[in-house]
């Protein structure tokens, strides 16, 4: 058994990875932190999970975090740079949901994240824990940097075109649709019921934090400078991301092909038939990225349209599948859930 | 392995069938029957399925479903009754979700769901499955009749005030709302998402199907007769059900008590703390039904407040449950899932 | 023209006020305050109101409301009260949308609302304003207080079975449903969009606020005490109240000619026809209140369906409407707006 | 008043033509026609209607519809084209909110709509009802072609840019979000409730019959081919039409200038402050698109917001205004509705 830990655990990440975890055959959490909630058991403040997690929640201090085996933080960005290298030092392995360690250049993830790094040491070391693209490192890797929401949906939808170098790299889109749990579960107006329901808006247009990470893995697959034009939308439902993505086609290219061939042996990345337009909840609750290529009338834009479970594939999900990686696991050990529909 | 036919699989409570057997580890799902889509992939109108289940609808009279161990029905009401009989005949076990057989007065059945009853034999052998109150018997059954949505909800939430004479049983109120999926996966006006979203409305308040099977359940418990108001009501929500009882009581009574001792060694209903309010979110997905129990300002009034997913507990998960308790399984065997919230 | 001031516009009864006052012929908006936003344009923090409403938020003591000839409290419970005098002796008068007169009993609403009173000797002069009851005593009145939400759609579904002494006043229930916009745009967990959709709970089970103001509305109307039971719910769409309301009939009775009669000189209360089933959406945005009632079975207990938008004729329409009647304008003026569906 | 005449009410274009009409100042309803519901209140089938419109459903050849002054279309493709010519005849100016005249090249229309064009010598004569483009030829126009809801919310975004020629016209791209119901009031799987609530999807990738209206509106106005990428996504709100529009500046512009001027003098068109993100809701039931121009870091990219309710600017509203300015009104007679927000 694997023992866990889980900083941060009163978000929705927190919680999804706790419900994930309940059913893994292999793990066994052995604390979860919470500066503001010590002492309240977990599964007062998540009745979904009454029955199935019986820790409270405990003060980091005494969260003996040196005696896991991983430790996971779902926590808010710059935590995790602060507690890493200690845990490292221990001999834990650690995976890290939030932004820390996702962006390579330390000067570009201070512009974008407004803080002084605290760890810009372990940056390099760390592995962007993306297994479609990372699978071979971060089997050994000591420190994972958990992708984005985003990131996932569109890197995964364009890797395919840009590893084939049949698309123009200086003119993409990504229009992304994500469900109203990626903002998380602080208490803000904008995320209120009647505020985001019944309605739909693009938020962050003039530049997202998502953006450079996504630019950083497009860039580095295409080993050449990449223009992206990245425009978020809050969309009034839960869970879920819709990325809808447009390039120009430079060369003639069997698209279906080239995506089934690309994720023939990925057991999380579904290519649909010819014609297809996943919808979100066809991933819901389950660790699966859908995609469909088209290429309208026949033109020279091809569309990819790519879609996950934010807080699974985006976020828990992707951190459980790296964790069977690194621990040398079935890659979809506890990972095997059929998605909830209607 | 258990070889399973599943009747009519192109409905919601067909689709969440079909989900919990994919992951049963001793269901074997051998045919999907269905007279207007055979020769389609499961998968394709259910793109949920895609990778999980492999089989093709195919038509009745290609399903060989005789030789099959047990016989899901999945249909609309009137069709189980037709075919129940010839499978019997041949050593299958039948399991009806529908309505057929729930009924034990005929001419009443009749009466309520407005046609003649093709097999007025079965009902009486027909046992109804609701196993926290019918275990033993289902064991053994032939044919069971799973209960319908809202009277699994209310009869669990009324069980133990009656069984304990607590209560004046010729006033009793059943307020319930339902997600929308309880209305079926129909074409029809009135649950289209513009009519049904941000919209709330009771229906059926002169008199609705489930009445009847309450207040059987009721009566049968009381060995007296019952006095039931019913009402259901629509909510902008996919699935759950959220049961709101209204009782005086007759004599003083610990309710926390009662209802904890009453289903401590329920697998699938947990008793919530005293004061606590189920949202219907935290059985989303799972076979759970949650109860809490008030009495407001310490009156005469017994308020219980029970949810469950009207397509698992109120009736996919309950049908797997009874096929459980029926092959000598354990009772929770594939039906260990975790609530999906958010 | 009617000069206005609105105290505390940023919450939703008071946008709600404002997108009122905007198409009132006879309105002229005069001051909002906001102690925390003073000096914003109202229609930058609702965008719904660019162009219509050219007004800033203003700092309570720069307003100027003495001037004014009513003044509107769309504030938290407590702020009224403590302001209300001082408008009075300047002659304004005053309609308060929150709970501060509401209760005639001064303890009690202590009790309830967990702060001491500031201007008891207000509360015997203020005028509960539900115009459907007390009309004459509102055309006089310097200081209305406007009902809950809640409370008007009770009382109205109530009032003509107890007017006709027709139901045993001791076993009222009230199972009330209400849209999240009713929480108000305060920045809180529980109602965020990821806790509050796609699910449905009940809440304040063991005593909420508006249960003395309905027990003090029906037990004026009886001249006798009156056992209530009441159970508020929250329901996954931003406007709407669903109130379904049971009661034991005392004496024969025929309902439908009872509640048109009552109501049939009403503009604001439409009786619909037997067997009907009032959806919230069939008054969205409108100031009416929706009535259908029902004998189910032919029984003894009487089930009334009563809906309104809550944010209108339970708060700010119907706040309007009591100004109407006020400044003796035509009851409905500013009013005649058709509901908006789908 | 002008006489008005309504040809298939029973959707949702015709029921909100309704809400609109019955506040109109100048607007007296005289018929109403349905085939299938002839004799049926209108009030009946929609309840939000009870006591504003007390017109029945009348068939088509009782309708008396040559004696009205204006007669709107708010029926399926093909039918407008049937009866038009009669109706213009007999001197009665028609309004087609379906898009039977919409596309000026009958064998495009007759190609993308699948069915031979009945009128096509009325083709050439309808005049295009955006108003902020052809306001002139409306004025004297016997027969308005209403555009289409996404058409509308694309074409406004575009424009300026267009005109401006500030803008590459090979590779424009539309990603639209629209409401569910843009689909209509068909009873159909699909948008069911439990189908379109809490998802995302793309459809008709492959081809949308918006995308020539669309177009040939974009054409018209740059006098060049324009090569566009069109992609609608199904979005789990009722109304509202969000269209995310990419194009590549060709020349340096101050785009904010450029839009500002562009719709100075519209009612209806309201271009928000330098950085803004408009919500659908900013719009609900109203007649306003609202825009939001920007130019992410200041790239080559302009990224332009557009919304409206698809059913009133994109259909009914803009209907109505069109009637306004054929029969000489105030463009804004009738509505001037504040949105309802929340």
């Amino acid at each position: 058994m694997i023992k866990i830990g889980v900083v941060g655990g009163t978000g929705y990440t927190g919680v999804e990875l706790l419900r994930l975890l309940a059913c893994h055959p292999k793990a066994q959490l052995t604390a979860i932190t919470s500066r503001g909630e010590a002492g309240m058991p977990v599964a007062q403040m998540f009745p979904s999970l009454r029955g199935r997690v019986a820790l409270e929640f405990v003060a980091p201090q005494d969260a003996l975090l040196d005696r896991c085996d991983v430790v996971f933080f779902a926590t808010p960005n710059g935590i995790a740079m602060q507690q890493a290298q200690a845990l490292l030092d221990a001999g834990v392995r650690v995976i890290d949901l939030a932004a820390d360690f996702r962006i390579r250049d330390v000067a570009e993830w201070q512009k974008w994240y407004g803080m002084e790094h605290a760890a810009p040491q372990l940056v390099a070391e760390a592995v962007y824990g993306l297994p479609e693209v990372n699978r071979e490192r971060i089997r050994s890797a000591r420190l994972v940097a958990n992708p984005g929401c985003y990131p996932t949906a569109v890197q995964l939808g364009f890797l395919p075109l840009i590893e084939a170098s049949a698309v123009d790299l200086g003119h993409l889109v990504a229009d992304a649709k994500s469900g109203v749990s990626g903002a998380g579960r602080k208490a803000e107006v904008h995320t209120l019921f009647s505020e985001a329901a019944d309605s739909f808006k693009a938020y962050g247009v003039p530049g997202h934090r998502h953006l450079p990470e996504i630019r950083q893995g497009l860039m580095q697959c295409a080993q050449a400078p990449v223009g992206l034009t990245f425009v978020p939308h809050l969309t009034p439902m839960i869970r879920g991301i819709h990325a809808t993505l447009y390039a120009r086609l430079t060369r003639d290219v069997d698209l279906q092909a080239l995506f089934e061939n690309r994720y023939r042996d990925e057991a999380f990345v579904d290519v649909l038939p010819t014609g297809s337009h996943p919808e979100t909840r066809s991933v819901r609750a389950s660790n699966l990225c859908r995609i469909a290529v088209h290429r309208p009338q026949g033109g020279d834009v091809v569309v990819v349209l790519s879609v996950i479970d934010n807080l699974v594939k985006g976020a828990a999900g992707q951190a459980v599948q790296n964790m069977n990686i690194m621990f040398g696991l079935d890659e979809t050990l506890g990972l095997d859930l059929v998605p909830v529909s209607p």
